[in-house]
């Protein structure tokens, strides 16, 4: 398998955890020495950071919707374009958010990129 | 206006200098010290390559399609899924894309990172 359909993998296996409220398996797709960086410009999530950021998205029943076909590349990467739906103190959100990816060699991801700004953020 | 929104302008600049087959437009959207890499995992086109590639895509008739709205982010970056459509030798051809950048302070796009693969390309 190519290393792009290996961080298309991962991609896919990250919505389908998100979309059945499974932590454990959002962190298991993750290596020890992973970044996540979601909001883009916001500060690095790493290490205990990790597990902690997962739980919080699935009790707050983050769900992930497609926009569009996942994209792979010519390396060890893949993004995509997605909605992201979620309940924040009550109130139902939807944000359209896109991230990036970089896996290892093991397919596990490295780096997380998640772009989306205030304009992206939507009351249901 | 927010960092976030000189990225988002940048993109949809890019896109409109694609639909109209504007190479200069889009080479002015880009700063001096400019790295593209797209796709990701190929050689980054710096310098006097990235003229070159432009000249090469509107001679190619690219036109840019966003499959969902440009996402901003927290910092000076922004993101986009789309597809382009273009001729190759002949051959039209439709290629599932996603593009991130980051701009620096006067707005110029310093950085282009293209998410596709060989999966990604469909002849039309």
């Amino acid at each position: 398998m190519s290393d792009s359909q290996h961080a298309r993998d991962a991609l896919q296996a990250y919505v389908n955890a998100f979309n059945r409220g499974d932590a454990e398996a959002l962190i298991a797709l993750f290596a020890p020495d992973a970044v996540i960086e979601d909001p883009v410009g916001s500060p690095p999530k790493q290490a205990a950071g990790i597990p902690e950021w997962f739980r919080q998205g699935v009790a707050m029943q983050a769900r992930l919707e497609l926009d569009a076909p996942i994209r792979g590349s010519h390396g060890r990467a893949a993004a995509m374009a997605f909605r992201v739906h979620m309940v924040q103190d009550g109130q139902p959100l939807t944000i359209r958010s896109l991230d990036t990816i970089e896996v290892n060699a093991d397919g596990l991801i490295t780096r997380l990129m998640g772009y989306w700004g205030a304009d992206d953020v939507e009351a249901r």
